[in-house]
């Protein structure tokens, strides 16, 4: 185990020379462990034992044992999350189940600060069911009030994918309750990211993705979290034979597994699970509380550096750093040529429409220098105005 | 490209030294290309590039491209077939999207030689519609007599799990179209095992998975096909961002892809995809007539030498050829403890309740030597009886 002040512990991704990577909000750097882990599965599992994996290496138990590790990691005891599919699917399940436990309700709460998956999940959900619920999509800051005592379920990003905003989780959820409603949190850009005490804040549901901040690798698998309370009354929509109590009985009707295990589906995706669990052995001995301190310094530096050098960007995140995630996103009219020329000199941030840079701060691979040097190369994007450029106004008529 | 004629092509698999395995209709060996090409990912794609590889690498081209890779095999046109999630889940998508086609019929039509999973998420489907969806269950045998006006949806496995009796796929598709009802195959054990010709059938639905035949490792994703002709009509229920016809427009309501890609939901999962990407490869060059030839010469010598040296077991399979997919079924009484003892020699094959010995035939990587060794080890087997053996039975209940 590493001393668990010792942030960041860059030794332990696979980093390219010279790139500073704040992006990892989006998709998490290779863990060096990765690499060596799932070659050694591969090769010395599926290779060597083929069928018998899925008993001799347990490959049936990895959605609950990494679960209890992500669980680990968000205030959840063990037994209450599981790994599998992707996290639009596991809104879907929270969404499908929230709304069979209020039926005689028929919205749907939301924020416009949701990722829209979310939202399209819903719809798609609202559609087939043809039973009159409503989505009701409100402004972030229009939440709190908006729970009234005809909705059904409450389901929001704790963090804006876009400015970083966050929820306060243990407020809303208690808001939620006080109405009668089910609250179902995403934890996308939580997770690996914030301390989150899922346990609580005592909503009944909460999902999340693993590529992020938690580094599974593109594709890693969702996860979701139910209360435990509440699991053995769920009515799973998305009822597959491994969320069955006895998936190799082949028994002709669905009975749900009497745990967190009734939100498994199909079969779970080995290769990508292995990814994951070997990625999160990375968080051994790492605080969390340290992790925000850690990243909340280099985002208050970031900010500080931005606004004294480069005065075209304005902040689009809140000043506040407790009403922040791990990402810090600026204003900027020509914010897709300038993401273009930074990425171009090796400092990865990203665009969102219409005008935000993003970047995220990961303290587990991230320094000041590396803050220093983001803030140099932005400098240097600014002052070589390439969105003025007549060769890529040519060929970039959005800028 | 290798000559079509040459099977098996054993070199491009790793096959454990000593081990005859004959339960490629669960898990496919490892191809020996999918281990450097897997590694190759991981350390020249994520590690090197990061977030930039869902464009320079095509992660996000995935799905759609190996889909047409699959599509390749089982007849169907480029862009009919995407990938992704579980088989589960493509069976969810396919009939919810089925019962929106017929919304004045309320039957799914099944039969008991499905899949259980395909019955499960009937279930959970038509539990939370609440809309009065009833799943009927009948006889293989009786599937065709049972295509009633009142039925929305045929939704049968072609290849029965257990027995390998095969469905004949245009003539039921015929026969449901005739009743006005949607044609929904599962290929899962037809897929990479028999000849296919999916867009000759015209179902409009067909749904299978890749870790069996395709060999694409555990937690392989599934694919989906949908006929062109309809995929612009479909309401997708599990509409997620990657389905959206603008995934990067981050909007706020869901507009569904043009083309078969709405049916994609959440992040591709890359590493499998990866994996199975490399893996079809072993398919160059391989005329799936020959193959099946190949795939009945083996079976038919595997079903004489048993009947010939191991009289205790019936053969549970269709006896014509013709009636079966690519693997044969004996019951037997002490079915469990003689697969164990078959397992012991290295001989994989499996077992399903309550006492069917199940094999299957893949000629990608199985010659006559090997089916006479492993009837060689079935005879021992039998000659031994482990499940008198005072000491197994005491920790072997059921035998």
């Amino acid at each position: 185990m590493t001393d668990p002040t010792a942030l960041p512990r860059k030794e332990l991704f696979v980093l390219p020379e010279g790139m500073i990577y704040l992006d990892g909000n989006s998709l998490g750097p290779l863990p060096r462990v990765v690499q060596t882990r799932l070659a050694e599965m591969v090769a010395g599992e599926w290779g060597a034992h083929l069928i018998k994996g899925w008993n001799v290496d347990d490959w049936m138990g990895q959605p609950s044992r990494v679960g209890d590790m992500v669980g680990g990691l968000i205030g959840a005891p063990a037994g209450s999350v599981v790994m599998g599919d992707t996290l639009s699917i596991k809104v879907y399940q929270a969404l499908a189940s929230a709304l069979k436990m209020r039926p005689d309700r028929k919205v749907i709460l939301s924020d416009s600060g949701n990722f829209p998956t979310d939202l399209y999940m819903a719809e798609g959900l609202i559609h087939h069911l043809n039973q009159g619920h409503e989505l009701r999509i409100v402004a972030p800051d229009e939440i709190a009030g908006a729970i009234t005592e005809d909705v059904a379920a409450v389901m929001i990003t704790q963090v804006d994918y876009r400015t970083g905003r966050l929820h306060d989780m243990a407020d809303i959820t208690r808001r939620a309750h006080a109405a009668g409603a089910v609250m179902i949190w995403d934890l996308a850009h939580s997770a690996g990211a914030i301390p989150v005490n899922i346990a609580a804040c005592e909503c009944e549901f909460a999902v999340g993705c693993t590529y992020k901040y938690l580094n599974g690798g593109p594709g890693a698998p969702a996860f979701i979290y139910v209360r435990p309370d509440v699991v053995a009354d769920l009515a799973p929509a998305l009822s597959g034979w491994l969320g069955h109590d006895a998936p190799f009985a082949f028994e002709q009707s669905y009975r749900p597994a009497q745990s967190i295990e009734r939100m498994r589906v199909g079969t779970p995706p080995v290769l990508q699970l292995t990814a994951l669990e070997a990625a999160l052995s990375v968080w051994d001995g790492v605080d969390m509380q340290a992790l925000r301190d850690a990243s909340i310094a280099l985002s208050e530096l970031f900010i500080a550096e931005v606004e004294k050098r480069c005065p075209q960007l304005t902040l689009a995140s809140p000043r506040d750093p407790q009403a922040r995630g791990s990402q810090v996103s600026f204003h900027f009219a020509h914010g897709y040529a300038a993401m273009q020329a930074l990425i171009a000199r090796d400092v990865i941030g990203d665009f969102r429409s219409p005008d935000i840079m993003r970047f995220g701060f990961t303290p587990l691979y991230l320094d000041e220098g590396d803050i220093h040097r983001a803030v140099d190369a932005l400098a240097d994007v600014l002052d070589n105005r390439l969105w003025d450029d007549p060769a890529y106004k040519a060929t970039n008529p959005v800028t």
